[in-house]
């Protein structure tokens, strides 16, 4: 499994006796990760209000830059001349890249898909350009991630058959487009993304064609979209089977701590969202009882911490009142405070879910969390 | 001069025999802090942007805070519930705060003075209040600074001197009010305001009136309100003769590089200013140079630090062109930097100008200073 040639190395170290989920450690060009992981999302070469060292404090081991607003501001030039994202924004340990294509789907002012390649708007300036399979690659290979994404077309739901069939199988032949330009093994990984939607045999489909390529590892895109919780976890079952054991498995765009705990079980090792940075900015902190809104007047007089059960820097050196203040101010550090620990939060989730599984208990961790964790359509 | 029953002491250390200018130690309840000295302005409970930790490591030993902000929000309740500023905000170093009158005058939506107080409506909200002599301190106290400022008017440039004059000699009988109701001498000192707009024979009217009540300090204002540095430096030097050796000397709200080192240089030991701040967030950086406006395009492709002089933590991790990146998309952790570098820039200048007094050289350090340092409407 440790294979010096390819970029990344994926080391299955316990499956967990009462679930079946897996403890694995990831091996990049710029270090190792445990998994199952939550990657914080840099969408524009920064996690949102948070230092590189506040990230590295909390224990974030990987985070995600975001291909298309990274092609669009500053763009492949400048990142060259930088000599990558790693370079650019000082981050030395690994990064994953998207493809851009989500962004073009759900950004971009206009796109119009072809088997070639999507052409789209620019929603900053309006400019035209065409992202194909091939150019996904290369602005990856500008950035210098350690993991590149292949493009895909993540299917909207709910969405009819037909065409979910006709783009999984679109989204295998860019797969095969993006593996035949990716030019330096050792240095860029490369993950192919399972689509099909809701329906069961579309993914299964889809599971059978990504898996048929060789790759590093496979993600599982399309899902926490829209669609029913209990879908989702439908969806992960039926194609779990297919992906290969000793491959890491990702599922993108997924952050929610409940999410987080049931996908794990389910044998997920891999999760990126924008959700705790974007809800911190908000004012609601994910705490173990459940959301707290700070914006909430009920916290102006709350001395307590976010989470008594938090051993963070924010609720070891603040109050509800405080960081109720700041937000009402729209004070940036109320952003950066609450952005830290919700990061921090999903961070340490993950390190419980990992001890679970490495202690052949992550059924009975899932019980006890969720009877301390309130719901509050949590997505 | 270090007399214990009072809340600060100021001890002059050494005066300049090449300019004139002091080094001193002021002690507060919270700790102590060399002068000439910088404080950083907090107006809502935080210096924009910035962490406690962060402000700590760049060597930040006082901080204001702006009473009238903090009695809009969160008000005296919460700040007596919260034990106070220090507690609130979780800053256990000294803190100045000023009256709240300077921004009754500049930020309220109408406002009526008169002998007894000024009445004004609420920036936020619109509602009613009235701040007397008297309030001001109650607020000030519920706030449990080190340092008090008393209730004045700052009168605008240009004025007529009639007014002026009876706008000096209410501010007089303010102080003798806030006198009148200071209560804790062995916590919280308090300084009286020098007024008197650009008049010298006022100006000289008002130290005289202001400095026969024996205070812990002395402060001066309605400068930097617009009239031409030579006009400020010239009331500064007029009533420098009269303001007792032995007290500490503020400048309230100056805070451009070039100020900095003139009114040192004429005796000043304390100075404050939302300068660095708002022009980082603003995307200007003060280096040694000058200023560097990082939105500019030239920058995009610099990998040079802000300033190649500076041994910040922004210049010593990041380049220009991130920097740009991150101002023209508008990302927190730009506005993080840029404040942190500008901050780190007075506090450091202010640390060469105390060494520059200690060694006889201010005058020289200036002409060095002044050789590299472009001014560009500096204020």
């Amino acid at each position: 499994m440790n294979n010096h040639d390819e970029a990344l190395t994926f080391e299955l170290k316990h499956i967990c006796r009462q679930s079946g989920a897996r403890y694995g450690v990831v091996t990049t060009p710029h270090g190792s990760f445990e998994t199952p992981v939550f990657m914080p999302v840099g969408t524009r070469a920064t996690v949102k209000t948070m230092s590189n060292e506040e990230l590295i404090s909390i224990g974030t081991k990987i985070i995600l830059g975001n291909t298309y607003h990274l092609y669009m501001r500053p763009g492949t030039e400048i990142m060259d001349l930088a000599g990558g994202l790693h370079a650019f924004m000082n981050w030395d340990r690994p990064i994953l890249t998207d493809s851009g294509g989500f962004q073009v789907f759900s950004l971009a002012k206009l796109n119009d898909i072809k088997e070639e390649g999507v052409a789209f708007q620019s929603h900053i300036d309006g400019s035209r350009h065409f992202l194909t399979p091939e150019k996904s690659i290369a602005i990856q290979e500008s950035l210098g991630s350690d993991i590149m994404m292949q493009l895909d077309e993540c299917t909207p739901w709910p969405a009819e058959e037909s065409y979910v069939k006709q783009s999984l199988e679109r989204t295998t032949r860019w797969l095969e487009r993006c593996i035949d330009v990716w030019k330096d093994r050792k240095k860029q990984a490369l993950f192919g993304i399972v689509q099909g939607g809701t329906f069961e045999h579309l993914r299964i489909q889809s599971v059978k064609e990504i898996t048929s390529f060789e790759l590093p590892g496979y993600a599982i895109g399309g899902l926490s979209v829209g669609e029913p919780a209990d879908l989702m976890y439908a969806m992960i079952e039926s194609i779990m089977p297919f992906m290969p054991a000793d491959k890491p498995r990702y599922l993108m765009g997924v952050g929610s701590p409940d999410y987080l705990v049931e996908c794990s079980v389910r044998g997920v090792d891999m999760f990126d969202c924008v959700f705790p940075t974007r809800m911190g900015r908000n004012g609601t902190a994910l705490t173990s009882q459940g959301r707290v809104v700070i914006r909430n007047a009920i916290h102006a007089r709350s001395f307590l911490p976010l989470d008594p059960q938090c051993d963070c820097y924010v609720c070891t050196h603040y109050t509800r009142a405080y960081l109720h203040h700041l937000i009402r101010c729209g004070e940036i550090l109320g952003l950066r405070l609450m952005s830290w620990h919700n990061l921090y939060f999903l961070i340490d989730l993950m390190r419980k879910i990992r001890d679970a599984i490495c202690r052949d208990r992550l059924l009975s961790f899932r019980e006890e969390f969720f009877n301390a964790y309130k719901i509050v359509n949590d997505k």
